[in-house]
């Protein structure tokens, strides 16, 4: 049994598009890695539970609830009006409250920058992810953002540990207070206050559109930078593309007690779909993630580490395919070079 | 009387910190140049109107209600609880609904990036910049992002109208209506419906997250972009960033009827104030903007020549002070070399 043999149960869920093979690659390697993880397989569509509400598969929550932690290719954008985004719906169910995306320069894989080292953490449950809109008159609409007290202090709480844990130095937290004083307002004071029980971590704060300005103009001078929701989902977009873009860069959503979901945050590329063209780079990294947080610190190191002298050494090629910009592909041969090293 | 002599008048704010020295700098080089403009200077410091409420003051408004055009250095921000920004209150009080940016590459100053010739146009009114805000319970807060259909039409407008002056080939509206989907939705709308009146013009749509990781990857893909005001903000700086920062960018806050304030929209750099260090080509830059919307072309085209001249020419020294990153200052002789063009 799974048990006997020490392994522990990850629930997969490969996705759409590239999603399957991408999937298979890092279980290869994995395997080859001999890492003591067996995947407990699930698929995630659109179902609509009790009273039409959206709900994700019953055998996938049921898997999670019971093996804390995933790993997710990229799902399909649905089409169907009123229809959520499912991986917002995952994040959701699980209250994956925390987002986090390193973004680290891939040595052999040249970009405008180097030496990028940052992190960021995105609150992931609320702000304008809230889904709460009114039309308050005939062309005239409004969208809630909402800012919890709860929420705000949980995330500044993840960030300041998440850097004493990784011996990083400072966290930014980011705002726009300026303009919206009473919602960044609260996020900002409650990061003031964590900050006061984390005097080993320097604290700064920042305007939204100056991190912006001073990101592409010096990316090194960033380390952990923590932010409200769509902040969090422009910042670490802009930061994937200072290193390579979605395809390189892992993502962790993080819960309370253990609960995660690792994901690479690419498109499905449908067009490549089935063609081994696919490059499994940003799904494989979310996966080194996902050893971490596991304690799995020698396997995830590992497999990092071929992962990283693949590319360093040209083993692999990565190119843009000029209609995914935002997923760059292995030009072929896709899972043998990391394999290779093992 | 200025009426005989032909010249026009545009009120002038100096502003603050290296605000007036900047305002000198632009002011000789205007007649340098012969520039057929005589200047009102006025002052916007706080004021409270009847009923407590703040408002610009009476002499600056009484001013900029006759000449209709307006040039601004940096104005600090207040401090004062309950204060509103002055720079925010000015783009109110004139109804200054189109936030225009244009960002070229300026030869001789070397950034990441080359070739970059885009403009990004912000909706300056409304959007999350409207100022509700609510507690709703204790800890919990709300701010309400508005969008109507009028001012997202009048910014769609503007933008394609602006596209087809200035002999521009694509728009591109930039949005998160996958997640605010009423609001971002109505304001996608609108867009489309205009680009349907303008195809001369390309029409694209794209997520802010996608343009953020695009724009730093390769910035030359876009042209024309038009958002709603906080997404403005975000790509406006960030796309000052890829050619050298605020101290280089220009500015343009566009009303009804001819109205506009032009403006820099660095700080006001308080610690160089005074001591002929600043940096006027920002807004020197803007300047240049408004003489093309007054229709003064051709001193517009001279001085924004003698000014990219110089600085390809390496007559000035365009560095950076790591405590402003954000405003770049000529090393010395600040005026002089623009004016040795003429
Ligand atoms: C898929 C989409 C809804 C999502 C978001 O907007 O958060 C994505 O952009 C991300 O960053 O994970
Ligand atoms: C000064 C500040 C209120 C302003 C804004 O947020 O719009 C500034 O950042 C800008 O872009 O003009």
């Amino acid at each position: 049994s799974a048990f006997t043999r020490g392994l522990k149960t990850v629930t997969l869920i490969p996705g759409d598009g590239i999603g399957p093979e991408i999937s298979v690659a890092v279980m290869k390697i994995f395997e080859a890695a001999k890492t003591p993880i067996q995947w407990e397989e699930r698929n995630v569509t659109a179902i609509q539970g009790p009273g039409g509400k959206w709900i994700i598969p019953p055998d996938c929550k049921e898997s999670m609830d019971r093996t804390l932690i995933g790993l997710k290719g990229p799902l399909k954008t649905p089409i169907a009006a009123g229809h959520p985004s499912m991986n917002l719906l995952l994040r959701k169910t699980f209250d994956l409250y925390a987002n986090v995306r390193p973004c680290v320069s891939i040595e052999g894989y040249k970009t405008p920058y180097t030496d990028v080292d940052l992190v960021t953490i995105r609150e992931n449950t609320e702000g304008e992810y809230s889904g709460i809109e009114h039309i308050i008159v005939d062309g005239v609409v409004q969208s809630i953002k909402l800012i919890t007290e709860d929420a705000s202090r949980r995330i500044a709480e993840y960030a300041f540990e998440y850097a004493r844990n990784n011996q990083r130095s400072s966290v930014t937290a980011v705002h726009k207070a300026n303009i919206m004083r009473m919602s960044d307002g609260l996020f900002l004071r409650k990061c003031r206050e964590v900050a006061e029980n984390f005097k080993d971590i320097k604290f700064t704060e920042m305007y939204l559109d100056t991190v912006c300005l001073n990101m592409v103009q010096d990316p090194t001078q960033f380390d952990v930078l923590v932010m409200p929701n769509l902040y969090g989902d422009i910042l670490s977009d802009l930061c994937a593309g200072l290193i390579g873009g979605l395809g390189v860069t892992p993502s962790g959503n993080i819960g309370a007690n253990g609960v995660a979901i690792f994901e690479s945050v690419h498109g499905t590329a449908p067009d490549i779909a089935g063609l081994d063209l696919a490059n499994p780079t940003a799904l494989l990294l979310s996966a080194v993630m996902m050893l971490r947080h596991m304690g799995m610190h020698d396997y995830g190191k590992k497999i990092e580490t071929a992962c990283f002298d693949t590319i360093r050494d040209k083993k692999v090629a990565i190119t843009y395919l000029a209609r995914h910009r935002t997923t760059p592909y292995l030009a072929r041969h896709r899972t043998t070079p990391y394999l290779a090293r093992h």
